[in-house]
């Protein structure tokens, strides 16, 4: 099959909310139509047969769902709405037109979920010198109009810092069936006047570090609220899987004691406080028995050193 | 290093033009400002050691130029103006920091020349199952505002068809310097209207081919004027280079004879017509002692069948 007829046959097969974004097929790059002012917000993410998925344990509709996911999650991680996506693919030399379908499938899958039309994408193949399977997705979203994109930055001391699951152990499947925090984000952004937010896709702590450092300011957690997901309950250390353990892709974010009583009870989300921002500079735990420890950093170091 | 500081770092040595459009830096997703009507262009593009260059006999610097320049040579392939570009890596598992910077200098090289920002991007890397590196580029551009982004499919019989330099043979060294025609488009599409247009990325016939599918024509080609590059010349068959040698990233395009008037002669463009289109349905070459022969659409085929 030739790359035109693939393209065209993943924009042709995707959903029907064309309309909304006048789109071409065939050329040599795919149109969109911003919102009102304009604004887009853009993430690219490269996921790897062996690193982010084991296709000899997991399906390619589950790899490229994760990967379609993902992304998804980085428009929930700054409350935003997600628009299109681009995708591109990289196969090993015994893929054909089968493999190409379920890789459609797995992508159509979890972007029909949140209106995320796949506008357009790119096949290509290894020559025998490799043969792992990569995929990148590259996603568009817009600002939701009622608040604007929530940054990792503006945490504040003071805040509560809040989750929207349990965490810890995803690894041992979640990580390629987790749906992505979109609603619950656009639900909280509505609800209340967000400081700072990501996704935890490196850890409770690597993550919340994230912001802290950004925000200049510290965290105390609470380890008698720390949600352990039941996968973590499972692992020989839960509260390390809770701290450590990577994509969960739950909301991690940080408001005011104020603004939290507007969504502390909310029927769509899921709230789980699990400490406050500080003047510390520093990740601190409050044990159970009341003493406070210093956290290390710690996570997952993409470049594996 | 971890990825927060390798994305931040991407973005910090990212060009100064930052102020046209709002960005981001360490969040989830790079933030974009779309030109006055919202509407943006977006490609996308997986490039793989071993298919579209070999850093056994290239610089990561050259294939990393040449991935971009590649995205910006499809912003010529339609006449619009690059923005933006997120990029991402996989990264064979001895890849370090002394990589990255070769990684970005090449990616910067290409996108500086053209006001393209590199706005963002992800770093990953393989574990041991594979040593193979890929970079994936996802650019966005915006119509020029003279002339609307140039379809493949608006093509019509009496149509010159031009070329913006000479073919064939790229593999031999043109396919990691070459220059994509995004200033000869916008000059083009500045002086005329443009009827059909593609950068030629897989053969002169097959890309040729692709226009008069799309645009439901036929075309024929002139042997006597087509343009033999150099490096096609020292082939044992030159002709077959010209028409199927893959990577020229030259301009391919039809317009009216009216409209080729009035760009035949331009200071600032090479435009070198080679054939016309027809009402045939097919390719054809008109040979130098006048018999008119089918050509085989053939080239290149992305899926290697």
């Amino acid at each position: 099959m030739h790359e035109d007829n693939i393209t065209s046959w993943f924009a042709a097969q995707s959903n029907a909310d064309a309309s909304a974004f006048p789109i071409g097929i065939g050329d040599d790059m795919a149109q969109i139509r911003a919102g009102a002012d304009g604004t887009l917000l853009v993430t690219t993410d490269m996921l790897l047969d062996g690193t982010h998925f084991d296709l000899s344990v997991c399906t390619l509709e589950e790899a490229c769902y994760k990967a379609m996911a993902a992304s998804l999650s980085d428009c929930a991680a700054m409350a935003t709405i997600p628009v299109c996506a681009v995708v591109a693919v990289a196969l090993p030399t015994d893929f054909g037109a089968d493999e190409l379908r379920r890789i459609h499938a797995g992508v159509v899958d979890a972007g029909q979920r949140f209106g995320c039309e796949l506008i357009g994408g790119d096949i290509t193949k290894w020559k025998e010198n490799a043969e792992s399977f990569a995929i990148n997705v590259t996603m568009l979203s817009k600002p939701s109009g009622h608040h604007p994109p929530v940054r990792r930055s503006g945490a504040q001391v003071g805040d509560i810092i809040c989750v929207t699951g349990p965490l810890g152990g995803s690894l041992h499947g979640k990580h390629l069936h987790f749906t992505p925090r979109v609603a619950e984000a656009l639900v909280l952004t509505k609800a209340a006047t967000i400081h700072a937010m990501m996704d935890i896709t490196d850890g409770l702590v690597t993550d919340l570090n994230r912001i802290c450092t950004q925000s200049g300011v510290g965290a105390l957690l609470e380890a008698a609220q720390l949600p352990i997901s039941e996968a973590a309950k499972k692992t020989d250390d839960p509260m390390t899987a809770v701290f450590y353990d990577g994509e969960d892709f739950e909301l991690l974010f940080t408001l005011s004691p104020a603004e939290y009583k507007k969504i502390k009870d909310l029927d769509d989300v899921t709230v789980l406080p699990v400490g406050k921002i500080t003047d510390s500079g520093k990740i601190q735990n409050r044990l159970t028995d009341g003493r406070i420890v210093d956290v290390p950093a710690g996570g997952y170091d993409h470049l594996g050193n």
